[in-house]
């Protein structure tokens, strides 16, 4: 048996900033980062891609992005800022990828160029995936707009597009160029995208830092009254939290079965992709945390007050905890438990789903119960439906 | 400043098998390969997708492989066996590459199933890219078919489709699972691709390895008379050094300008755009080394002599050294020329040229002569255009 051994490690290597007015020309924090990457007697370009929602709500950011570029060398705008549409449905819209691609040929976006996304996580992710596969990856940096992508998917490794309706069937493992979280951003967000985004701080707490979890029921109420301090450090501790684990596991790229950060993600995936994206990604991962904890407690793995602490937080957050889908009809599996068959086929090979063995400490099965969970659900509507 | 720093290695690991006859039932490699990925109580599925040009070759080979893997526990075929168009237009046909995704989703291909694809270097890119993007990345096993695609791109960690006309426009590095290079599909290609793939054998040598240039000089005459055993050792030694390269060169992904293994093929790539890819890679390889190899002397980097015997090596191996598109046109510089700019585009920021110091040393450049490049041409026309 002959055979040649190729064995190679590729480092990976970025900064997730936490800044205001990120265009404000006194902020130096994107301009000193444009001048650390100057190449001398080389003009780099920038595509910025703004998601239509941030567009409005910031009607002089195009304004403050040319002003503020102009002051740096070595660095211009490529093309015109080009405005997407956000949400959910953008990661459907083949032809908008196929838009966003054009753009990286026709403007000559080569591999020292950047592709900037300012936006959600689903333009961040639709926008990545294009940097991730435009002469085999452009440099890519992203500036996430909203709790969630601040404080969760912004910051990871991963982008995607939807294919026939299937989540993220489509995309890679591409770590970004740089990060940049601006707390301005999260002022004008409407009231749902502001809560939601806090069920995967809720979610981190539970699998990974109990004191955070104490920290979140201590300022339930502030954020619920919009205190953006209160917000930011929430987005920062949150933030780190992923990335710890990321850059900590061992399998960034999760080439294996086991994904803790996913805990409460198996219904929610379900849930939001029946209601036809109705419920957001983060009050689905409410749910799911919800249901997850109560059948936690079920197996006997953690109280039954472990589980009311948390569904009560997801209360005090204004967040949901039941939905009817989640319920058998005439005896016969709930829609949602065929999640886990499309979320072990995500995974690759076995079921592998986080649980808690304590608040702040995760642990994996391999099979859920479907009369248990049942309970689970039941224990909720009976006890939380009217939320 | 506040910023997190997110710091990470990913490890890849995958062998590239040399062998024979791998589906006859008495070749162990295949199956023993597949037993080390076993996991208990999974059966893991294989989708196959074959180049029509070898199943046309070898009629057998669907059922011998579906044979074969009826001896393997816990392996499966997912659905039939998948005929493909081969040769560079597949990589332009964006229907075929969605069919490809369509089945990686119906057939239920998951991170621990496997795409198997057998063929030679263009289906071997747009599979590449189909795993590499289906779930992030499913495991992808390449058995390359073709001189060029096992004793180069078979066996390194790119992969890419056209996109309107840009030659690897969308692509990513995913390294494969594992290759197969079985010699037996050497036999049955046509003259011309037998040749062709043998330039690549050359160009590595030219920048890494003089004695290796001497073997192919003491064999070309077997290369040219068909001699399997010579081939196979010319396959084994173009793969190990290619593999070599980009395993040390510290910079597998390519992110940085640097491409010495690309040494002849800035105007190549031109040459077989320009001729609708009526060119062979190779053939254009061929072109492009012979070109840069005598510029190389005439900007006195190598002598007269060392650039004849590469021109006479490549002659010798009955592959083109010239082609009319080369020259300028009343005073205004080649169509070729125009290469030059593209490839700076795709490598990213500044143009990055090898040539060559000595047979088996490259070296690089950052501009290029174009009276000099002409006189190149001029000189390969003057001596060896009839060829």
């Amino acid at each position: 048996m002959e055979f040649i051994q190729q064995t190679f490690s590729v480092d990976y290597s970025f900064k997730v900033f936490f800044t205001r007015y990120l265009f404000n020309p006194a902020n130096a924090e994107f301009r000193n980062y444009l001048v650390s990457q100057t190449t001398p007697g080389l003009t780099k370009k920038l595509l910025f891609i703004v998601d239509d929602g941030v567009a409005k709500a910031h009607p002089a950011l195009a304004t403050e992005i040319t002003t503020y570029l102009q002051q740096i060398e070595g660095f211009k705008l490529a093309g015109e800022i080009e405005i997407v549409p956000g949400g959910e449905s953008c990661k459907n819209d083949q032809e908008l990828f196929y838009h966003l691609v054009d753009l990286a040929d026709t403007l000559a976006i080569d591999r020292h160029s950047f592709v900037v996304a300012i936006g959600g996580g689903a333009v961040l992710d639709m926008v990545g995936m294009v940097a991730a596969v435009s002469h085999r990856g452009v440099r890519h940096i992203r500036i996430p707009t909203t709790v969630l992508s601040q404080n969760d998917s912004g910051v990871g490794v991963k982008n995607g597009i939807n294919y026939k309706g299937k989540k993220n069937f489509l995309g890679t493992f591409a770590p970004p160029a740089a990060v940049f979280n601006d707390a301005h951003f999260l002022t004008t967000l409407p009231a749902r995208d502001w809560l939601s985004g806090i069920s995967e701080a809720v979610k981190v707490a539970l699998i990974k830092d109990a004191s955070f979890f104490e920290w979140l029921e201590e300022n339930a109420t502030a954020l619920v009254n919009n205190d953006l301090a209160v917000m930011q450090e929430l987005v920062y501790r949150c933030a780190a939290l992923h990335m710890a684990h990321i850059g900590g596991s061992g399998d960034p790229f999760e080439s294996g079965s086991s994904r803790p950060l996913d805990f409460g993600h198996w219904s929610a995936h379900k849930l939001e992709q029946l209601t036809d994206f109705a419920l957001r990604h983060g009050e689905a991962v409410s749910i799911g945390i919800a249901v997850d904890s109560v059948y936690s407690s079920l197996l006997g793995w953690i109280s039954t007050e472990s589980a009311e602490r948390i569904v009560n937080l997801l209360v005090k957050l204004q967040l949901p905890v039941y939905h009817p889908l989640l319920e058998m009809k005439d005896g016969k599996p709930s829609p949602v438990v065929k999640g886990l068959q499309e979320f072990r086929e995500h995974l690759g090979g076995r079921l592998t789903i986080c649980l808690l063995k304590a608040i702040g400490v995760g642990a994996e099965v391999h099979v859920i119960d479907e009369m248990l969970l049942n309970e689970a659900v039941q224990h909720l509507k009976v006890n939380h439906a009217s939320i």
